[in-house]
């Protein structure tokens, strides 16, 4: 990797790890083993790296979405499958962590990735829930872009619950609760 | 307020709004306007005064849930009374922010209070939840701890989605979700 792109990724860690109220310029440059003439001679200061940090983080994390949500499958399987994918869950949601950072929420230039990484997250969810219902799969009185959202909400949720039981547990018992409603909304096939 | 009443409620604004890493014991006593030495008269330390102040925060988060939860109604109508009430959803809620906490995580005395609190709301919600589903009121198949989980879930999911959007509209569509999909498991009363 190059010094810019381990600068990046040392931000990211920490970000993740600290936050960004948490993290210092000198921890990010003793983590890459780069000089703080190189910090500055690739970025402009902390801001500017944490956002393309951000902005990296919010690409994959929306590349690995897609990926379950536009699978084959009926809208309530790529639904079940994009909650129950393996996560490391006590380390929480890199981009949503960033929420609880005062000094990210903030700056407009840093909130910016985070709003639009959930909203992107909500819309497509919602396209998925909005499939499902117009193809008879899901009740026709659901309200896709609610429950998207309270989806959404579950995962996030998740997270702070797990961490401060320091267990995965209320994370799993939330996800079961949020498809559990969810599937007694599914319209039962005709059998043949 | 005396002095050591003083300290606690800064502390309990400064973890609320800067967390506890962004908050140093300079900050605390220049906002509650006391000397150091006055500090470490009435505590040990930075993680003493914290611990009080999250004890104080977590306890007034239960005696407001408890007067909802057991409030008159049908197991709905009191998920629902707690779920909507009024709150400054973009400040976040100052129990959960505290899992993005690293060093609250990390320390076994001061995640303990918020590890409790969210173990009480979820036990009390399922116990609401299953007086209901007792009564005839809710489905029958539906599982009152998971449910309970999930709507502790999006309260929490809700307040990331909200700060990262700048606006509690994702909040309360979140709220909206979970409680259309709830509302879809109660049992419709028979008419006379």
């Amino acid at each position: 990797m190059s010094t810019s792109e381990r600068l990046i990724e040392s931000t990211r860690e920490l970000l993740w790890e600290r936050g960004y109220v948490g993290t210092s310029p000198k921890a990010i440059q003793q983590r890459a083993g780069a000089g703080q003439g190189s910090m500055y001679h690739h970025f402009t200061g902390k801001p500017d790296l944490a956002l393309t940090a951000i902005r990296v983080t919010a690409q994959e994390m929306r590349d690995r979405a897609e990926e379950e949500l536009s699978a084959p499958g009926t809208a309530f399987e790529r639904v079940s499958a994009y909650l129950r994918r393996g996560r490391d869950v006590l380390r929480g949601c890199p981009i949503g962590r960033l929420t609880q950072d005062p000094d990210v929420v903030a700056d407009p230039a840093l909130r910016r990735p985070v709003d639009e990484t959930f909203a992107w997250l909500r819309d497509r969810l919602a396209d998925v829930l909005a499939e499902g219902r117009d193809r008879g799969e899901l009740d026709a009185a659901l309200d896709p872009v609610a429950t998207a959202s309270a989806v959404v909400a579950v995962l996030q949720g998740g997270y702070v619950l797990a961490r401060a039981a320091g267990s995965a547990e209320p994370f799993e018992q939330a996800v079961d609760g949020v498809l559990g409603l969810l599937a007694a909304r599914v319209v039962p096939t005709p059998s043949p």
